[in-house]
């Protein structure tokens, strides 16, 4: 069901109906009930092309992410906004938290306001073995959706996302040629990026004839505390270097490092990921993965603009991250 | 001119007016057009109590902060959100930067969204020698307007706050308790907060008959290596302690000491403010002052729904700051 048949239903023109949507003083109350009572009663909400076609378009668009108080996110939120702006359009933001129910429902609520767009940041919406992302190919009938990091193959849902399978490839190939052989992967999550992320640290092994091992790949709270202790409590298991799927796991593993007296990086080489500011404040300060969000996020609404400006844009766009070299790897 | 008046002039009732302003199909297009020309004469923007009296609020709280991707900001953003989700109510953020002209745009452009309450994060919107803050005062005219660690004396603005200064005092008392005789302080700005801050330390000083030093007052970006670095062309200059309005800035001092071959706290003890994530990434852990932003937000968010629920409520509502203490101090 869409604004052509709407239209043909309620015996008046697309135009008509688009002015409907956006409550225009130009139609009559008569015309606008009936209207809507037909939208209603179809189960129709209006999609961008509606309000495309109206003068009155909210210049709204919905951000959705996980925990703004995330450092990744809070990033990406400041430049997707600063983006939106640039552009003239605001932002309503929702924060659903990491509870499949509550994303799905985030979804639903957010798509009652008037937006042109929705974006989602982090790529917990992309689905994960178990989880289905049926909602968000939902919503992407009713209104375009832009996943930050993550990628869901829907013709109607754009993606905008750093290349963490090459970068953690890239680095796991760096410590392998620094003579590094039993290298650690500390992750905190089964999202998209931290699979793809896997999938880069255990294809450059295999690439090296080197074997994926079960003990070195780890799983933890993405808390600094945390990770310290998890690692403690497995002291008897070795390692000469870490690879982090987070800035705080890395950080974790750099303190259980100081406190069984391994060097860093002579002895443990330890790498992060997002080159966020606790990089620079631990000791020694870590070498980290760049995911460029900045730029990641510029795209994405760049994208977004062309899109609702009746352009064809391309549903999946990759970021090639950067690594910055710091004190915790010796490469 | 209030809603009242507009009523006046245009021989409705209040109850229309609240209609015209909700968009009512009740009321007919002639009389719409009359009321919102006469608003537009007036230049009146609806305020809460207008569509209060409407059934139809949009339910949306407008939060403006000058940077989300600042750690301490993201924090109150994701607070405030959850806990207006948790009334059934949206917010729309903006971030305004900290220029004057552009929070004075931000806090006009958002006043057009119908928005039942506004939001002002951070004490940069407190205004500071130099700065009025009548832009502030105009719209609190308009819908009651909350300020997050800020505070501004007039009717509608319900102010949220630390206890910027007597945290502050107390950590320069046991400082000096401490035996500690130059003690360092170290800000990033001027903001209402900022200024409570150094008039704590300065207030210990007088208190315990100790000067205050002008050459111990310094004020550096927040950037941790920007501030080592300041700090490393300042090296003839001696303290045994330092205050610090922001956890990056005390980790600058704490990466200027090690630098420099200061041990910390025997030789330094450093103090932080927000007790953020970087407070436990660095080596030593900081000593830092927690501002309790939770329970700010909550508070914050619980008054407004009681002034838009009708009750009358606080105009300042001040929050004791703890002291976590960790290995940069050794009180």
């Amino acid at each position: 069901m869409n604004i052509y048949d709407i239209a043909k239903l309620a015996g008046v023109s697309i135009a008509t109906v688009s002015r409907v949507v956006n409550d225009s003083p130009k139609v009559s109350e008569k015309t606008k009930e009936r209207v809507r009572q037909i939208m209603e009663e179809n189960h129709y909400t209006p999609n961008v092309f509606a309000r495309g076609l109206g003068l009155n378009t909210m210049r709204t668009v919905g951000i959705i992410c996980p925990d703004v108080s995330d450092a990744y996110m809070a990033k990406a939120v400041a430049y997707l906004e600063k983006n939106l702006q640039g552009y003239g359009y605001d932002c309503i933001l929702y924060c659903s938290g990491y509870d499949e129910e509550d994303k799905r429902q985030a979804v639903e609520l957010i798509l009652k306001k008037h937006i042109d767009a929705l974006v989602l940041v982090g790529s917990d919406y992309a689905g994960q073995p178990g989880h289905d992302t049926d909602y968000v190919q939902e919503v992407s009938s009713q209104i375009p959706v832009f996943l930050i990091n993550g990628y869901i193959d829907s013709d109607r849902i754009f993606c905008v996302l750093a290349d963490d399978y090459q970068a953690v490839y890239d680095v796991t190939e760096e410590l392998l040629l620094d003579g590094r052989k039993r290298i650690f992967f500390l992750s905190n999550s089964h999202s998209y990026s931290a699979n793809q992320k896997r999938k880069g640290y255990e294809d450059a092994l295999r690439a090296y004839q080197m074997p994926v091992l079960e003990e070195l790949i780890f799983y933890s709270e993405n808390s600094i505390h945390r990770t310290r202790d998890e690692l403690l409590l497995r002291r008897n298991l070795t390692f000469d270097s870490v690879i982090a799927t987070e800035d705080g796991l890395a950080i974790g593993a750099v303190k259980y490092a100081r406190a069984i007296g391994l060097k860093i990086p002579e002895e443990v080489s330890i790498v992060g990921y997002n080159n966020s500011e606790l990089s620079v404040s631990c000791e020694p300060e870590l070498t980290s993965v760049d995911t460029r969000v900045e730029i990641l996020c510029r795209k994405a609404i760049d994208s977004m603009m062309a899109l609702l400006g009746g352009q064809k844009i391309e549903k999946k766009h990759m970021v090639r991250c950067y690594l910055v070299k710091r004190f915790s790897t010796d490469f």
